[in-house]
């Protein structure tokens, strides 16, 4: 089968890559950074604000199956430039799935969404499964339901074989440490080599999310692409605490460390607590998260205590 | 009570200024049309897309209604370029409810969105309510469907007191040829005045759309402004087919003409039938159409058969 990642340079793209490959895909990615794709692959160039230049390249590569990763994905970026999140995320998902839909059927799409397009989420409403009403709550979500919106479009008309991928929050190694489980473990790290104090800066520590392994997500992205059309979530099933994965993270460095909140990060979480049902997940792909939480941060962990040492 | 009516210099937007200054409103228009503003107010140049002229001038105005008509409204124009729709009517939308969202409460706003964002309805679900399924089927739709989930965004988080109306269609005098009755009227004026000879280039005539007077519909966005908070259809709440129109219009001119059927407008329309339910406008705020389809074709086909005599 041969698989195109769209933004395949980012954090999930490069994980997604190595397991197509592991699975016998033939497999090319699409960055627009400057930095490289991490796995091992094809590699081009791609805007995807550039219709034509999308246009092109599926013209000339003709996928069976586009997995679209591309976008803006870092919330605050998103709330400081909606005009640049709305012709990145959106207009360039509509780049991709016009071009999809004009290959009459070869070419099915997966658009990576996000759990955000739930958004103010009530408690009675938990666990969150894939009917649930959605009220996205920044412009990060909003451009998310936008872009399933143009998908969802060019399902019902333009004959497009589509599926949507909403996963909650996942962590790995390699995720940028603007993320907070990332930022907690190099906090950690940098304790633990001797680089900083044995204090760790955090925020608000109340707030309970479903976190899942990426290695796991990248799993379920091709089972959706290769078995379903539709929308599905893609999570842990449970909520844990921020305070449970420092107090995780503290535990798997063993490190002793003070734990400073700054007042910047503290603004409280708009939603005390979100997590998916996953069921729809294990009925209609058979897919499970295998890898348990603490493997995931103690991984995490061992990257960013390795880069340091190399470094 | 004052109001600023954003898109002041469109079709509908000079009926509204009209409507709230005989309701005693003191009235602010904006246009970032060359032509002037129809109604008699004060007016402003305004691009929506630029952020901090409309949080300029909303900081100035000191609004208590702000009235948000502006957009591209032509369908074929929204499908033709995506990036300028998305520029305009959700980037737009966003500034705009970011700036009512600072006045604290002191600026309500209500959005004119379009019953386009139902999009593809399936027979069982007619006649349309606002709980009925959001299936947009093209640019514009999707783009009204993404500034809703914008304002809705601020109407919960950013303390925005703010409604949603979604007009199905809506003809009368000076409305843009391009639009279907407004068309037909002109036609036959030009047949009636000898200016052409005695025939209608028409397209597909089966689709059956629900049409309202625009004079009912601008009342209708002043009730629901002013009344109540949330998502309101206004129609006339039946459906009437395009044939029907045109065999109306041909009867007020009183001429003799030829149909014919111009193949580049006959593509099948993707939902043969659209009507809305309006009980909840009549519930929340009282409004019921009052003036007939032959009233408002009437008064179309006069509108152009005096401007032909006029020009």
């Amino acid at each position: 089968m041969r698989a195109l990642v769209i933004g395949a340079g980012g954090f999930v793209g490069g994980y997604l890559v190595d397991h197509l490959r592991e699975c016998g895909d033939e497999v090319v990615g699409t960055t627009n950074l400057s930095t490289p794709i991490e796995g091992d692959c094809e590699s081009h160039f791609l805007d995807i604000t550039n219709g034509p230049e999308v246009g092109g390249l599926l013209q000339r590569l003709k996928p069976d199956v586009v997995y679209h990763l591309a976008g803006i994905a870092f919330v605050p970026e998103a709330e400081s430039n909606f005009d640049k999140t709305l012709q990145v995320n959106v207009a360039g998902t509509a780049n991709i799935a016009r071009y999809c839909a004009l290959s009459e059927g070869r070419t099915s799409l997966l658009f990576i969404s996000s759990a955000e397009v739930y958004g103010h989420v009530q408690p009675s409403e938990l666990p969150i499964r894939e009917s649930n009403a959605l009220r996205p709550a920044n412009n990060y979500s909003l451009s998310k339901r936008m872009a399933e919106l143009v998908v969802e479009r060019y399902g019902r008309q333009g004959g497009l074989k589509c599926a949507i991928a909403r996963p909650f929050n996942h962590i790995g190694p390699k995720q940028d440490s603007r993320f907070v489980a990332s930022n907690f473990a190099l906090q950690l790290a940098r304790v633990a080599r001797g680089l900083t104090p044995p204090v760790l800066e955090v925020g608000n520590l109340e707030a309970r999310r479903d976190f899942s392994d990426v290695r796991d997500i990248v799993r379920g992205y091709r089972l959706i692409a290769t078995t379903h059309q539709g929308v599905v979530n893609l999570g842990s099933g449970r909520a844990v605490s921020i305070e449970e994965l420092l107090t995780t993270l503290i535990d798997i460095s063993g490190c002793k460390v003070e734990i400073r909140q700054d007042p910047q990060r503290m603004r409280g979480p708009e939603v005390p607590e979100l997590y998916g049902a996953i069921d729809h997940a294990r009925e209609v792909c058979g897919w499970t998260p295998k890898i348990s939480l603490r493997q995931s941060l103690e991984d995490t962990y061992r990257y960013w205590f390795d880069s340091l040492a190399a470094g």
